[in-house]
């Protein structure tokens, strides 16, 4: 994604805690008291401007959304979409994907989803990709027993890579397809890039792999 | 494949023992004996007119390789093949997927060509895919430990299917293609299938996939 520089980003950001939850790793083990529930907690790592998660946090009432994203310039869109819409279940962290285990304990995530990552395409890059075992491993030590990654790409390359490494990695794959907008799955949210790319004849790849 | 109905096949099969091994469960154990070596034993599964097999045994004269096919009227033209090219390192066998154990001991095959199998389509029929679990069961009862399944086709369904399916019988995906014809991947010989049906722009697709 093409990053406009924002300078008044870290502001807005500060100024909404809370949507943006400032210190995060202070809440590691006690999300669900944030929440001041107990739905389940499902994150999505680089939630970019954020149409996915907002989505799914109107279709999900009885799901706690947690959007990561490292980008200021970005995660203000989604923070915007979820101010305007004022949905109390949806929550976002400015951090990098490696510092999940800081943020989240051993089961406190259900679900991870992965939208369109980068895809790193050099080799030397390799351990960047987020379906590389470097990020597996960080995943598998928040996820429940059984937790989930629903993982979306329209990389070709990056989604050889990642169904060799979910191999790899011992993880289960529940399903898979290869055209995803032609494949009878429902319930499918377009991200901002998923319906840019789409249009351009892009084939978008989708996997569910569960952790054991 | 479209089945030309050949009345002189089964007599043409018969004059040709060298070749087409006749009652093939007699060798159960004892095919190294057959080829007279200690050369591993890759077989194909479908082997249909034999370009596939024939190439790979051209190619690779220290491996012994066997063609499975049921259909008479479709090995006549594989048999044909190896007799002209006058190759002693490949048989042919004449029976269904199914038998395969009443014909290989545990670790007398050490890797397994599944080319363009038949898709079957319809949910009803999933259990005829040579990539379900039913013959899944099959070729484990046969190969060494650590032997492998080489997996060729253009149909996504089959493929899509064919990938989880690996994955719930607990095998190691090492490699995977969507466009084997733009993958790098060197070595790939065509089945006539494959020549046909990629001319007409259809994507090829390969799995490599590992007993444990």
């Amino acid at each position: 994604m093409r990053l406009r520089n924002k300078p008044w980003a870290g502001e807005f950001i500060a100024n909404h805690p809370d949507f943006v939850i400032p210190r995060p790793n202070e809440w590691k083990g006690k999300w669900k008291r944030l929440f001041d529930n107990e739905q389940p907690i499902h994150i999505e790592v680089g939630t970019g401007k954020g149409k996915f998660i907002v989505e799914m946090a109107k279709r999900h009432p009885h799901i706690n959304y947690i959007g990561i994203e490292r980008q200021q310039s970005v995660i203000v869109s989604a923070l915007k979409k979820i101010k305007e819409e004022g949905l109390s279940n949806v929550k976002l962290i400015n951090v990098n994907a490696s510092e999940l285990t800081d943020i989240f304990d051993k089961g406190e995530v259900e679900r991870i989803y992965l939208n369109f990552s980068d895809p790193w395409p050099k080799k030397r890059h390799g351990k960047r990709r987020l379906t590389h075992p470097v990020f597996l491993t960080v995943f598998e030590r928040i996820l429940v027993n059984g937790g989930e990654l629903h993982f979306k790409t329209d990389n070709q390359g990056l989604f050889e890579f990642s169904l060799v490494s979910f191999s790899e990695f011992g993880l289960l794959l529940k399903s898979v397809s290869l055209d995803l907008h032609n494949s009878g799955f429902e319930g499918n949210i377009m991200t901002e890039y998923e319906e840019k790319f789409s249009k351009k004849g892009h084939k978008i790849y989708r996997a569910e792999v569960q952790f054991r």
